[in-house]
């Protein structure tokens, strides 16, 4: 249809194979009956606007769109904080992803109250032109991490990026509320984990 | 195959059904781009196992199994706490659903801190041996709510049940955490609101 | 977004669930380990060009356009000839669809060679705005009247429906050989129902 | 949950990866609006029943399983003879595809009438123990043939393999109609190429 078209392609392309891998994993997980570190996946390829908009505030000509890092973009969303080191772990193991870029929004947690993950990947697509390859943003976070992204990204839509003062201490707020339930449930990890090895000493000893 | 494959039929179809249905309506808010109270659905039928241990728990014979209310179940978790009662309200409003019992467990919360709102519907499905009615239980969450839970179900099923003392503190704890998350969502919500209210003045007044 | 939005959504909607009611009988069919009537279901809503092609071509006005029956549509593919009736007394017998008109266009083919039952039926959905009747054409045809099909389907597209005279002939052989290959599949099965009865009278006598 | 479990589960992966991509690539034919060559494609994991029994007729014994070329099987299913070709180009022009053997059952068709262009290759999945090489069954042909080919499969599977002299000369007359059909076909789509062709130099010489 349009050259947009062509040039989304191999993006498209990337996500679904990349939704279908990391999907895969999850069910490997828990048909082995271990603890999951996915619960779940999603992924997008960046509508052609906001695309343009990016380019625009960023100043780069749209010959050098593919030097953008987040046109395909996965999220995976886990339960507790440490399923993160696990996930980023096996990210950097496949052979088939290449890992180029890092940052770690969780130790230096944003301004806003932002946590998360955040890999640049190379990936490589064939498409009916030939073999592609192409760079997806891979975000890693927990459900509580991921529930107030999601929120802030609809309030950032809606003031385009100039939140006013008071809602901004409101979404720090809850931010930490969402930071507290993450380290509630991180305490009560390590209590299971605890108790499942006495259980299993208890067994062994037997 | 078996006697389970022919029982379990109905209610495979009835989930796939209505799995269909409420995603439809989150992409229609969408599409209307209206705030959709459906963030994301998720849906199952029991597995034989987890019925016949009911069955047992509750004294059920087994001829009866067409009483049980959760064979087939369906979850939509919502982004703020209002979002339940707009979905509360589609539900009673469709004819191809009908409200056959209500449990309020957000007004009134478990003990163990589980927040949802229960609805269980008659759905009348056809099948190849011609129609069917079965029960579908419907449970609405916020996206808060869902993630203690999901944690809570998997301890109780490692527990078998009996959760320990010091971990059921931590739970509570952490279902606090929970509340709080979505009492600092809804402040912001109202926020959000009166903004775009007092945005729309502006423009209706020039 | 637009009013053609507003207006494709129900039909968008009704094809989702009649394919998810149609693939959920081919999977009855097969878990009971029966011959299923069913081998495929595809469906689409037309594309907005094609209906405003249409308008025009039958002098259709805008306002009108709910009149329309094929906007939404549902195809069912089967392996034998004989798997038709199935699947047309399959959907008069449910309460969910209503038949409102009938076509039967492999008794009667047409001239060009097209063979396939069309009906079509009146099916009620829930929007967000309420509910809503639509109206969907199902068409039922084997795998060979399919093949036939779409070939044409494509010739037509590609010469705006003036079809040359030469390739028209070619058209109609190859629409010869596709009965032919349903009157040989027909053969077969006969042979193969019959092999069965012998087969579970010689059981019987033993 | 077992032995069964672990050993399939590269099977499943290479399998929703490999229907992905070639499902991808017909999507990327449509959308540049080209002729697309893949028409649709299925694919399946043998069931375990399937598995042992062609263990216990190739007597190949249990421990020696990866060396069974089918266990994970795609299939793409073509309008024209021709687009065989250029299916099978492609997946020789792949990295990630390491063609390891190939069948033509179309130049040399089986004596039960049985035609399809059989490939077998090499494909590395990931999973939660590790990179992993499994073989797959990649079968390609047209709609007719693989109508055939769906009819032959459940006539061998009721006799078990031992199909009836008479069943097999109609199966045989009906392979042949296939054949007609696609020769028809394939007829047609010259002229069609043609026409196409001395449209554009219409076009040109204006």
């Amino acid at each position: 249809m349009s050259n947009w078209e062509v040039f989304l392609s191999p993006y498209k392309q990337a996500v679904e194979e990349l939704k279908v891998k990391l999907k895969g994993l999850r069910e490997q997980y828990q048909r082995s009956s271990q603890h999951t570190p996915i619960e779940f996946v999603t992924a997008r390829v960046k509508p052609i606007t906001s695309i343009l908009d990016k380019a625009k505030r960023k100043n780069m000509s749209l010959d050098r769109l593919e030097e953008m890092q987040d046109i395909a973009g996965v999220r995976i969303v886990c339960q507790f904080v440490t399923d993160i080191d696990t996930i980023v772990a096996l990210v950097h193991a496949r052979k088939d992803f290449k890992v180029i870029e890092e940052r770690d929004y969780i130790k230096e947690k944003k301004e806003s109250g932002y946590r998360s993950y955040h890999m640049v990947v190379n990936y490589s697509v064939h498409t009916i032109e030939g073999q592609k390859d192409v760079m997806v943003e891979i975000q890693v976070r927990t459900m509580a991490m991921n529930f107030w992204a999601t929120i802030e990204h609809s309030l950032n839509y809606k003031y385009s990026g100039e939140i006013p003062e008071d809602i901004k201490r409101r979404l720090q707020r809850a931010a930490e509320a969402a930071f507290q339930l993450d380290e509630e449930m991180s305490k009560i990890q390590g209590e299971v984990r605890e108790a499942q090895q006495i259980l299993s000493q208890q067994r062994g000893s037997t």
